[in-house]
């Protein structure tokens, strides 16, 4: 993998992600596909909307369908039939996320499966293997996500361990070879909760590392935006300009430009997919509650203009109408109008840091989005 | 509307049904859209597979969105971005099913909304008013549906009031305007039950008031095959050989072929999508249960050298996988490759008619698809 830094503006940055299954310009915004499918949205439709990289999820690809399926198939780009990027995170957020299930010793994690209560334990070394079979282009490193808020103490100690960890990760990335003929490489995760000190520590220690990337984890759990905007910009200063900086689980169109503005060049978040399965849609005059009743005989498009199949073929009446009668296209025309904006955005933002153009751009277009259709 | 017969071989029959939004050839199968959506697929995903026609569901589009949103947004073509034909059921066939919520008079049927319990009256005249705000190509009569089985008495007395209400239906096609610009017809439907004198009546009378089509409704509601067979090629004597023949509701690809060689020229059935839905696959070489864990390291296509999307781009292994996680992927890729091997299946049989070899492949294919993978 090589990133280049093609410019500046500011502290926002543009740059390219070089991956044996093709280019991924950045900032990007990468369509989350847990089980290996980006919900409700086909493969040939991620393409046509502009997805250049996608996320898959260790913790339930690694249960359902399984290594050895995904190994006998080729791993997952073949598998789905996805030939672009794939992200995949380490399945340290979900494992922690059920903390009555879970139970973390200096060597891994222990937890029992949400399907079946079959109990699975998850090392550094394993992930990596994981990941190995799923044939990810970016693999993520285990890692401790402290729960917000935690004490400094418990993100001292947390801190250390996902270090710990990181290292073992690189070590077992070192130690194997890809399975299907395409390089991966490896991010590591910088954690340290609201602490900057610990942010700052967990920073350096991973950058002494030297590893192809860098996530910002522990964000976007529960603090205030100017919380999670401070502190991403503080740790920024931390990380290498020559490598690509993920902001894991983030989020709302204004959390990305706020974050790209700050120099973050990666995202990722279920809430394009999953609010438009609710019928939450967004567009760049604001967001529609396409429930609604007033949308009843609007024959009018989601957004006037924009270029996605859903809006380009389709009226808000009839979406709604999708969405009275639990109509699955209702979901499917929804998450593809969703995910069109979300990658219109960062194309848009990748634009306007090419132009030098971002910070004013910015603010008129955050403007424009917090609009009450 | 104008129906050319092309071309016959022994009773199978190859035309033609010109509309206003297109030209249909059969025989056809009409995928079922009856929300104004045909489930889990894209409208654009029906032009590629070869859709023709689809149905609409004028009981179901009364309910929701009702007549006052479908005018305002200038009919079902233009609301739901289908510009090829569509045909639409009266009703009559939802409004019996309910045989709680409903009751008969001369004038019309009473019933209760499956929705809310509020109450409805359906008359000849209201069902021709609401296709006319629908704007179907093809508007189908109110007709009562006699349940399966039913006593002579019931179904002399019940065809007596379906063609008297066809009339009445035709008297308010010949007293009203289209509102879109477009022609519609109007088909009749023979009832009868199983009794063929009662068949033999029903057509004559309805033959005798020259409708644009004859639906042969009443049958695939229990009764064995054989005896659907037999009723089909008893009816089609009486019914005139310029005139297209619709059996409603019907079937398996083995119902469809048996049904094309005793001389029926449409057919329409929630088959394909609802045990697509499911999990039942529809191959050439017999049926597959894609649940089923045989299939899970299977990376060949459902049907191989079989031209669908999903037959092209995706393996057993892969699909399986998605019903397993209940992924909504997987109900689209079923749904477009159930649709596509009917009208593949279709597409076939008017070939094979135009070349005189009908029933020599109809045999072959029956074995064919008789088998177990």
């Amino acid at each position: 993998m090589k990133f280049n830094l093609v410019h500046t503006d500011a502290t926002a940055r543009a740059g390219t992600v070089e991956t044996d299954h093709g280019v991924i310009e950045t900032p990007i915004f990468m369509p989350v596909g847990t089980q290996g499918t980006v919900k409700a949205v086909e493969q040939r439709e991620l393409i046509e909307l502009g997805a250049q990289i996608i996320l898959g999820n260790t913790y339930h690809l690694y249960l359902r369908p399984g290594m050895e399926v995904m190994q006998a198939m080729g791993g997952l780009h073949k598998f789905m039939n996805w030939h672009r990027p794939i992200l995949t995170d380490s399945g340290g957020y979900q494992v922690f996320s059920m903390s009555d299930l879970r139970k973390i010793t200096q060597d891994g994690v222990t937890f029992k499966s949400h399907l079946d209560g079959s109990s699975h334990f998850f090392t550094p070394q394993k992930v990596v293997e994981i990941q190995r079979a799923i044939g990810s282009d970016i693999m993520m490193v285990l890692d401790e996500c402290p729960p917000f808020p935690c004490d400094e103490e418990y993100a001292r100690t947390s801190n250390t361990l996902t270090v710990k960890w990181a290292k073992l990760c690189q070590q077992a990335m070192n130690n194997s070879l890809p399975l299907y003929g395409h390089q991966q490489s490896l991010f590591a995760i910088v954690q340290g909760s609201i602490f900057k000190h610990l942010r700052a520590d967990s920073a350096k220690a991973l950058v002494d590392l030297n590893f192809d990337g860098y996530a910002i984890g522990g964000l976007a759990v529960g603090e205030p935006a100017e919380i999670m905007y401070e502190l991403t910009e503080f740790t920024n200063q931390f990380l290498p300009k020559e490598k690509p900086r993920y902001l894991m689980g983030v989020g709302t169109p204004e959390n990305l430009l706020e974050s790209i503005e700050r120099g973050v060049d990666m995202f990722d978040c279920v809430m394009p997919t999953r609010n438009g399965r609710n019928g939450m849609l967004f567009t760049r005059n604001g967001r529609i509650n396409i429930r609604n009743a007033k949308w009843k005989m609007d024959d009018s498009p989601v957004d006037e203009g924009f270029d996605s199949y859903t809006n380009k073929n389709f009226s808000r009446g009839y979406i709604r109408h999708l969405f009275q009668v639990d109509e699955i296209l209702g979901l499917q025309l929804a998450s593809i109008h969703n995910l069109s904006f979300y990658l219109w955005l960062v194309r848009e933002a990748r634009k306007q840091i090419l132009a030098n153009n971002f910070t004013v751009w910015k603010r008129e277009i955050l403007e424009q989005l917090a609009a009450q259709i």
